[in-house]
């Protein structure tokens, strides 16, 4: 009898942003899996940790790279691809051994997660169940008291690493935009906002869903350093009703 | 002593999908409010039932016009604004009696949700809080289990309203999108995918995070007739890893 695969969205930081389906699922497993960066506590696991029953197994992956390199270089993607083949052949043998094997994510486990490459290795072999999250981005807007997008807005979601330009061309055609991963690049992505004449609406965020949450006007932020997971939202939603 | 707002998500249809932080603010909440087209259950509502406190007062909210109409029109719009302003005042006379007025919304109350209607009409005047939820379209890809974006990519939310030049320049623009409001413009929809040259990867999800969820490759559905809430879903993620 084979195991089966479960994806769990643990939600944007704050442990009570966990779904009841979570819960559940975290119950039932056999083995609990969670991605971290070499060195450091995974950010899935920190959100769960109240929630995981007392003594269950675990199963660390640290990635070998960084995230902030850019993924197109030939090297670091044979690098990742080695690490996710790898993990997957881990977990494919607790699968086998008959196991719930519960790789927990930030977030949603299939928008801009690290399951998604597990998935797609092993869920065409094994039964899978997917848990959706509440996104990080949410958890933003929310603590921020931002309403996002309304009625036939046009949101987009973007990474900070994309080029000047590009930024600037493609947030001229959106309603409403979602800036991710800004890391090194608000310098660059205030100037576009304010090039778009949009600076009065947009709203930094830090650590959106934590107890130490920072929310701001960008024009109120008299810095440009960030850390990688920080956003900006900039508000949809020019006209009522 | 002023009462307080709490505007609930509470997640995409699954009442398991709800979080741990809702159902705390359910058990606080004096008046459960809810939006519901006149003649219609609250989808909210139907999916918090299990959870509301047994003999809570409730306070339905029903929309003077379908939201199948165009916003545009100037008759519509100071229709459902001034549903917004008198469902505000009903709501301020509660708060002013001090009591905790919990709104639940289907989803996440910030994105795309009427719930942000009384927000920026109370939220200056009220303690407010927000809890995220779940939003729909995380219910629909997890449903499909398809990962829809990764790493650097561009993700566009378009409303399937759109004109049909719009929604093709977009899309060709666009890593992976999410096409929300299908209702009677899947036909529109499917010839701008299939222009587009990414049949082959698109997702049509009908009531994706229930029990009786639909999720089938959209070149594999024989006909053109979808509720409004059904969603396709076109993942990104052309490249490994």
């Amino acid at each position: 009898m084979s195991g089966r695969l479960i994806g769990i969205g643990v939600g944007p930081g704050d442990p009570e942003l966990v779904t009841l389906k979570a819960l559940r699922a975290l119950g039932e497993a056999d083995l609990v899996v969670h991605f971290a960066k070499a060195g450091n506590a995974s950010n899935a696991r920190a959100i769960a940790a109240v929630h995981l029953k007392a003594g269950v197994e675990e199963l660390p992956l640290f990635y070998p790279v960084t995230s902030e390199q850019p993924r197109s270089g030939h090297r670091y993607r044979e690098t990742i691809r080695e690490f996710y083949d790898a993990s997957a052949s881990l977990l494919a043998a607790h699968l086998d051994a008959g196991r719930a094997v519960a790789v927990i994510c930030e977030g949603d486990p299939l928008f801009y997660g690290s399951y998604m490459h597990l998935h797609v290795r092993l869920a065409a072999r094994y039964p899978t169940q997917v848990i959706a999250g509440v996104t990080g981005m949410s958890g933003c807007w929310s603590a921020a008291g931002a309403p996002i997008a309304q009625g036939d807005d046009v949101l987009v979601v973007l990474p900070a690493t994309l080029p000047e330009a590009e930024l600037a061309r493609r947030l001229a055609d959106a309603d409403a935009a979602v800036i991710m991963k800004l890391g090194r690049h608000l310098a660059k992505v205030r100037r576009v906002i304010e090039g778009a004449g949009r600076l009065d609406r947009a709203i930094y965020v830090e650590r959106g869903s934590s107890a130490s949450a920072v929310t701001m006007r960008l024009a109120d932020k008299g810095d440009d350093t960030s850390p990688y997971f920080a956003i900006v939202l900039v508000p949809g939603w020019e006209q009522d009703p």
